[in-house]
């Protein structure tokens, strides 16, 4: 990364979707040169001249300091940092298409959260394998960080995990602004299993809101959510403490309360005894992030012999039939006993 | 304890406020013999021959095996175990009142969450300096337990803890229903500490929602909350594994994210600008429970040189004047860093 006093780096955010907008917002608010490729023209044309992306940021003004292209050749020329912003089971196809245009020895960054399906590699190794590059080159963005409320420059923590700590701080340098405070972490596979599990969790979190349960019900499935999460990560080798931080408490409690969140409101049309398809409908045809993810991760934990009743749960309500009812009612029949046996 | 198969135990539930009301109806609904004390004699007519307690439990009906009763020597009299469901400030005072009242080897139960002031102990060590009784007979009842949803039966699980293990055990099968779940713990210190910490992290999220700020705030103030509570029950000698559970962040969860919460929702009146008095006069003429609490936590934590932020904040916000934006500018603005150092 050229300019270690963060002065003349030039990024590249590639993904104009919510959160790949509003990083880029951060960046240039930072002081940052930031160059953003959306897939269609119209949305590039729209941000370039107008300064916003009615579709995913209504009522956000976007600086003048930030520039967007559909070209990514563009987007990537002579870009020493390169922000991958779009959806995970779409990274690797897109990436192969702009392999060619990295930049040699640069910051690779990813804010996609999930697993791949099939082949169970999170985003990062993905990445890695693409890319062509080692561990040392790629960070990601983790942490209780939804985009609207950014976007409105809302005060926001989150995290910045490199296995190179040096690169982290660089890259914590180069996005700190007023209204967000990135924090360093060189566990990279806790905080992206963090950000991977909490969009299952805020899935059934939605269904128990479906189904009426209230506070206590969406409490204690946080709770043990967050066990499963960190049991699954900590056989995969992430530390058990990056759990109890921003990337995995502070990450699910914002996915699992907000009614911003996608996978919540999801899930509750899934617990008021909507199928699948027509939550899809409602969701102008997009699924929700978890309903991929819950499958490749308990594809990834019965490999790991790793016990992930509420993942489990939510793939079979998901894909296999299962009412949310009978859901709830298994989860809550699970023997008493000492919390942690 | 009498009868091991929870068959023949007798009850007393001192308190009838709502968690009173509500532990008392678990107990009832759980097929145990329960007397409840109500300080006000018009409340113990109301329960007993209404079934009702619509000053804290508006439309709720409590069960026909429960009896009320505003004379402690006949709530207490034959009890087996002893529920203490009073404020944690008049614990020590009604104790005093009660205490050759109290069964000779019985269980005796703290519902209450808090510090007390001056002394800076627990509950569970109020119960045994007044009673003079071993740890071993004192358990704790903790957990993501908003009241009223439990009195409307909404499933919710919770942790019994008692240094005891089979004393633990046996209390557990004394109060579970269909949907009351609890779990076993034997970290006393833990579940106290969770249970009077979240008090004044609620109290912060209120204020931050009182200031206009969104979820990754208060997700945030969450999980950098659970962290001090962490570092002090830790200094205290509670197992840091209980504030990953229920009793620490399922609890902490429940009462930040529920606009039930009396301490949320005080927190969000100061949040907004009302002052101390005025908050209080919003809320009957009660205090919530953090208010003061988080003074006694601060001098707790500084006798043990643990650093904590939140609970200083809130006690400078309380007590000292300052106002709710500052203490917001000061957390924000302390040093970007590594997220554990």
């Amino acid at each position: 990364m050229s300019g270690a006093d963060g002065e003349t780096q030039r990024f590249a955010v590639l993904g104009a979707g919510s959160w790949g907008t509003t990083f880029a917002k951060v960046l240039a608010d930072a002081g940052r040169d930031v160059v953003l490729w959306a897939r269609r023209p119209q949305v590039a044309t729209m941000i370039s001249e107008h300064r916003a992306n009615p579709d995913y940021l209504p009522g956000v003004r976007l600086p003048e300091n930030l520039s967007c292209t559909a070209d990514p050749e563009q987007a990537l020329k002579g870009a020493d940092v390169v922000v991958l912003a779009v959806p995970s089971q779409t990274l690797r196809d897109n990436l192969i298409g702009w392999r060619d245009l990295l930049p040699a020895g640069g910051t690779l960054v990813s804010l996609a959260k999930g697993v791949e399906l099939g082949t169970l590699k999170r985003m990062s190794e993905v990445i890695r394998e693409v890319a062509e590059v080692p561990e040392t080159q790629v960070a990601v963005v983790s942490g209780p960080n939804l985009a609207k409320e950014i976007a409105a420059e809302q005060p926001t923590a989150t995290v910045i995990a490199c296995t190179d700590h040096d690169r982290a701080v660089a890259l914590q340098t180069a996005c700190v602004t007023s209204y967000f405070r990135p924090y360093t972490n060189t566990d990279v596979i806790g905080c992206e299993l963090g950000g991977a599990c909490k969009n299952v969790i805020a899935l059934a979190c939605g269904m128990a809101a479906g189904l009426g349960y209230g506070h206590n019900t969406t409490a204690s499935l946080i709770t043990r959510g967050l066990a499963e999460t960190a049991r699954l990560g900590v056989a995969l080798g992430a530390d058990p403490l990056t759990f109890a931080g921003l990337a995995g408490l502070g990450d699910l409690v914002a996915t699992c309360s907000s009614p911003l969140s996608r996978n919540r409101t999801f899930g509750e049309r899934l617990g008021r005894g909507e199928t699948l398809a027509q939550a899809q409908d409602a969701a102008h045809g997009q699924v929700a992030e978890g309903v991929k993810s819950c499958s490749s991760l308990r594809e990834l934990a019965r490999r790991h012999g790793v016990d992930v009743p509420i993942t489990d749960g939510v793939h079979r309500v998901c894909h296999e039939g299962l009412r949310p009812e009978d859901m709830a009612a298994e989860l809550l029949g699970r023997a008493q006993k000492h919390e942690w046996s």
